[in-house]
């Protein structure tokens, strides 16, 4: 069941809830991306960790991971976005984005701002009071993207890989 | 049961899962902080919105609210651990840690320090390989704080309060 349809630009692309047939053509988006592209892998040998990443995913409510397809029902977009339950902000429910990627041949159109206002959307809808996102600080393009969509870069983001 | 005892500079902290009666004690940390003072409360009116949120944390296994406590057994630390899983990064469950307070008559002596650390090697344990967490940009040294402890300050945090 789609969750909505976004037409910037005539495009037609379908936002709808992942499923597990769905995974190779996330991992493309996300293997497609120039800072990633070192840890990701559409290998056969790879594909159980994405499974596995999958389910547990898909087995907890407070996540939802979209897909947009195109016309031909394929995935040319995704994001994952995770409802945070929080003691600070008078017990706000915050509403994390990650993982956001449109595909490379339709970026320019509107359709990741499209999905991030239906995000936030559902956000609102869900009773979420925040919302928030990190973006690695060379994307100086997603943040004026974030920007425009009235994002306030008012935190810095730490990461510790082990 | 605690989860472990910190004892920098001769403190006995006593590091556990947070009850349903430690939430009075958390949000007079949370509302101590120069930047959110506005924004949380111990009025007793304000306490419904509080305690739902502790049980939506309490009540899904992929968080962890962790007090802690010292000899008397007031709440003087606190954190919120969430196991995040996702596709990217070859399916990486991240460790997000939010929410980390220390009471301003016990800082300085490593206590925020040994906290982060036991919350790094509880990430390892559940197999996660990135931790992540996000500070305010005027929070300079929380900044050095986390930098000390091996993070990279690589992204840009950005908020939308809704």
């Amino acid at each position: 069941m789609p969750l909505t349809t976004i037409g910037p630009d005539g495009e037609a692309i379908t936002l709808r809830r992942a499923v597990a047939a769905d995974v190779h053509g996330i991992v493309a988006l996300l293997a497609a991306d120039r800072l990633r592209a070192a840890v990701e892998s559409t290998a056969e040998i790879d594909r159980a960790g994405y499974e596995r990443a999958f389910h547990a995913i898909d087995n907890d409510p407070a996540h939802l991971l979209v897909v947009g397809t195109d016309a031909g029902g394929a995935v040319v977009a995704t994001m994952q976005l995770t409802f945070l339950p929080g003691l600070a902000r008078a017990g706000a429910t915050r509403l994390q984005i990650e993982a956001v990627r449109v595909h490379s041949d339709l970026r320019g159109r509107g359709i990741g701002g499209a999905m991030i206002e239906w995000a936030v959307d559902e956000g609102r809808r869900r009773g979420v009071t925040l919302v928030q996102l990190t973006s690695d600080r060379s994307r100086t393009e997603a943040h004026r993207f974030y920007e425009r969509l009235g994002f306030e870069q008012s935190h810095t983001g730490f990461k510790l890989a082990l």
